[in-house]
């Protein structure tokens, strides 16, 4: 999966099972990055669908996969006159159950694995600003999306 | 579905469709109540299971259902010394993607009624404190929980 980018938190999250159910934990106020709560959205992706590529400004992402699977893509630029594009890949799930959150200044994608549902929940630390998210076209970022 | 209770809130909640998925609203910080965040976490119900009761003491919890149907049935107690208990009765699911807002000081419980996962989200603008929630077992306060 590559080394963690700088800055980039994965956090493993309890699951509390119960007889009728169960209790996932996603993030509390202590868990907020600059104690701020922005927004919280859902977003659902296809099965091997992409959604490709994107760039927050000022949003700081804090992601939960509660249903299905997502691979989550990650492009460290501070790095790339070196030794090239440097990746990071995940996949969350309730079977990988972890919090991954993703700062400022980061390229990322993300596609559905599952051939049911995959969803996401984003804790963001502002509130949706259209100014704020740069984005490029999947083709502009090369990386082999194929699932194995 | 029964009069609504006061101070429980009921939030038609904004879906987009995109090609590879949906975008779902669940809250922003505009609409957390006294300006508050304190936790967000899941929680599943399997098929016909139901849990119940409980009543928190100082949390106010914002419920949004994006997978499978959630039957929620709230009791108003400041009503029953005159007229009886007073209940209040919603469905969540996609199909119906409201936001159910409820306040400190409410009893109340919910069900499973899709045959796949049943889950909620809830934003919480205390973090978990299990002092603050009294609970009564489900005979304790009679309802017809039967599916039609």
């Amino acid at each position: 999966m590559g080394d963690l980018i700088d800055d980039v938190i994965v956090t493993p999250l309890e699951i509390i099972l119960e007889d009728n159910g169960s209790v996932m934990h996603a993030l509390n106020n202590s868990e907020l990055v600059n104690n701020n709560f922005g927004e919280a959205y859902f977003s659902s992706v296809n099965y091997r669908n992409i959604k490709a590529w994107k760039c927050h400004l000022r949003m700081t992402s804090n992601i939960i996969v509660p249903i299905g699977e997502i691979r989550f893509v990650l492009l460290d630029m501070h790095n790339d006159s070196k030794s090239g594009q440097k990746f990071f890949e995940i996949f969350l799930s309730k079977s990988n159950y972890k919090r991954l959150t993703i700062p400022a200044g980061i390229w990322f994608g993300f596609q559905g694995v599952s051939k049911n549902l995959n969803l996401l929940l984003n804790i963001a630390d502002i509130p949706h600003d259209p100014d704020e998210v740069r984005r490029k076209k999947i083709d502009e970022i090369k990386y082999d999306w194929s699932i194995k």
